[in-house]
């Protein structure tokens, strides 16, 4: 690996943002607020076979309010991100977002395989729910296309069938425990090139680590980026950025400093064992620098040369992308979880421009100062 | 994080090592030449049931003399590690090695549950072959006492019965598919302090990734780390080191590029979650820092720079211990594996002392220039 000094770093506790894109919001629906957008046949899993979320993740988050910020939580009992107006105000309003990109709630819980057409259906009354409920109140909100990754037929008639809504930016996979480099998935990937989306991946509580459910929570919630890992390994091995050049793939949730790991042994075991995998034409390390984006949250604290250092190991200052999260408990705010003291030029690629050129569909930007 | 200023470094060509401990040297039993140590009772298991270790990789090592470097397999077919002479040869004299633990092989593709007693038996055979036929016969070779965790009572047993051997410097653990900071593991790790060893773990071919068993060789080889950093954290938050501060642990064969990622995370996780498990009383990596010891192979590629920035990172430059892994196919030369132009002390550290300081039993050296 060769170094590159990637950028001077300005000090300048002046230096400020002006704008701001959130890539990982949660917007969470009532699973009965989805039974009118369903087709009668599908209505009847919910209101009389009782079906429900499927979750594997032996422990609830261990935190005051739970999975949500305690603020975040509705006075009626309602989880966050149940309510625009409450969203608007903490979120888009307090930290004044430009655009914040929808990633759900529902496939965090579910979407075990079984029941695979009835689940295909869900999805599709989930994205009609949102485009209601969410993106047509608000010029800030954009979407994600939810899709039941078990049945790919389907999901890729659904990324065909509301993909080309314009506040639609990517198609999201939560991961769970498929490695999705599978080519069964691949009529996934497919319809996502074709619809011009991003393709992002999500962690979910159904995700396990590699020794699977460990005694504790906070055992599980370190080795979270575990999955990240696996899938890009398995995109990058099985072909997907390949076939898809063009492709752009967000990992959202899993943190950051994980990637120089990645990317070295990657690239070591690429080196040895190419031959292998032949369809794979470039370094693991080039493909991610080229097609993937990391979502920062939840950003662990390190200094402003230690961040700076983490970026030079990954020979590319373009792949961060800021993100809250909210209203989950590990919230990060965008005054506070990166270092002080990053250049005007760094911080507008993090905040604003590795995103907008992630998002292919992502509308323009208000002018700076505006 | 604040930075430390590790070492300076002396980039002199001429700067070379004198005296060498390898951490990671593989002998070899064949199952045949165990059962003269059985008990009658269990040599049926082999002789007359035809047990043969439990393999779970769905592939066979992709590399031209499968799991071993081509030149270290015998001319009568047998594998590489299988024959004293060679290895001296090879191994020994080729690179002027000071001492060798032996971290043996059977486990690497044993050691599922069931028929635990036999296995615990099938261990102590193990163990007195491996005296018998290594240790005895040559002052640098340096042993492991090989236990069956599925029964952690009778590992102890093993390693009462053997851990005084002069020779055997610790017990071993090979990774598989449970997570061995789980008190029903900890009469291991009594056992293990009350006789003086250190506590190594290594990788195997039955260690899963977070997402299984992938569909190509080189996706699992890639993701062998997860399960290194699965089995810290679940020693860290089980309270292990807490129980066990004079504990010496040793990571074999996953390599070290994830160090600083894991110590960044998992500090991270316990400053928010760390009343979950109150027993843990400093921050993971100052655990790791203080108790764990990394083998370096195999070592990726990288710049003298980047390398001294990943020590910088780990705030420590007593973590990483040379170590080969002859005879297998990715062997790590002394000469060759890490970068070119560390300074002296660096490379006394790394191929020496942190070795040392880590094994309580570890023999005097023979002096520099000897």
């Amino acid at each position: 690996m060769t170094e590159v000094s990637v950028r001077p770093v300005v000090s300048s506790p002046s230096a400020k943002r002006s704008q701001l894109i959130d890539v990982d919001v949660h917007e969470r629906a009532d699973l009965q607020a989805l039974v009118p957008y369903l087709e009668p046949m599908w209505r009847k899993y919910i209101t009389d076979f009782g079906w429900q979320p499927e979750r594997v993740l032996p422990y609830s988050q261990y935190a005051a309010g739970g999975l949500d910020r305690l603020d975040a939580k509705l006075p009626d009992g309602r989880p966050g991100g149940s309510d625009y107006d409450l969203l608007r105000r903490q979120l888009l309003d307090e930290h004044d977002i430009d655009y914040a990109v929808l990633t759900g709630w529902l496939d965090a819980s579910a979407l075990q395989p079984g029941w695979a057409e009835f689940k295909t259906a869900l999805m599709s009354a989930y994205n009609d729910w949102q485009i209601a409920d969410w993106l047509s109140r608000d010029d800030r909100l954009l979407g994600s296309v939810h899709v039941n990754a078990h049945d790919p037929i389907g999901a890729a008639r659904e990324i065909d069938r509301i993909g080309s809504h314009p506040k639609m930016v990517q198609a999201i996979l939560y991961i769970a425990d498929k490695a999705f480099g599978d080519p069964y998935y691949h009529p996934i990937y497919e319809a996502i090139a074709r619809n011009n989306l991003a393709l992002g991946f999500h962690h979910s509580e159904n995700a396990p680590t590699a020794l699977g459910f460990h005694r504790y929570f906070v055992e599980w919630h370190t080795l979270v980026p575990q999955v990240f890992m696996s899938e890009l390994v398995s995109l990058i091995f099985n072909g997907v950025f390949d076939k898809h050049p063009e492709l752009k793939v967000f990992m959202i949730e899993g943190g950051f400093t994980y990637v120089p790991h990645l990317m070295s042994r990657a690239d070591q075991q690429y080196k040895e064992l190419r031959s292998e995998v032949p369809w794979v034409k470039r370094m693991p390390s080039d493909i991610i620098r080229q097609q993937v984006r990391f979502a920062t949250q939840p950003t662990e604290e390190m200094s402003l040369t230690q961040f700076m250092r983490l970026i030079d190991w990954c020979e590319s200052d373009e792949l961060f992308c800021f993100s809250t999260d909210y209203p989950h408990w590990d919230f990060d705010s965008p005054t506070e979880a990166l270092p002080q003291g990053l250049s005007e030029d760094l911080q507008r690629k993090i905040f604003v421009e590795n995103a907008q050129n992630g998002y292919a569909k992502m509308p323009a930007l208000r002018t700076a100062g505006q």
